[in-house]
């Protein structure tokens, strides 16, 4: 019997990478607010936790992966982020590792 | 410019559950030697350090995915690993799993 933690750990070892990739992906297309990102990361099915997402975005912006402006416009400033050159450039070399790795996987029969 | 120990961190991110899912897959497709299993991973584009496979390995054992029996045909008694019923089952789950993330990435336009 499969223990569920087993599964959620496997799960989540499969999932770290790429929530990084989804994000940087993500703001290159349009910059957005934190909490914005946990929206449109759930409508492609790659629901991410508040407290996970947050210091990935601090992480990826001390990287140089990420830039951020201030929006003053309310009245508690907000982080607006965007992915940097580097972070656009890192983002088409995970891509083809991606895509090296899922013809990895598809060329291995189903057992 | 873009540090290439940065790049090497978020292959490896990347990288890092894909490499459990593969040995279990392969071991269940045909049970194998650590050693064998090198070249069978290289020969799919996943070229992985021995010491990075065998405790791999090992921890997969401990987790109940995989099971092993002793070759004692040789002088040096070697594992023969196979993928456990739970391992199959976990296979199942992480294609599906990567299928979803495949779709996610696949949904976002190129930067």
């Amino acid at each position: 019997m499969l223990e569920p933690d087993l599964v959620a750990q496997h799960r989540q070892e499969l999932r770290r990478g790429t929530t990084s990739l989804a994000c940087l992906a993500l703001l290159a297309q349009q910059p957005d607010y934190g909490y914005n990102l946990l929206s449109r990361l759930a409508g492609l099915g790659l629901a991410t936790e508040a407290n996970t997402l947050y210091p990935l975005l601090r992480r990826l912006d001390k990287q140089g992966l990420l830039t951020f402006e201030w929006d003053t416009s309310d009245a508690r400033p907000r982080k607006v982020y965007a992915t940097s050159a580097d972070g656009i450039a890192l983002v088409d070399l995970l891509r083809t590792d991606w895509n090296l790795l899922t013809d990895a996987l598809n060329r291995m029969e189903k057992p």
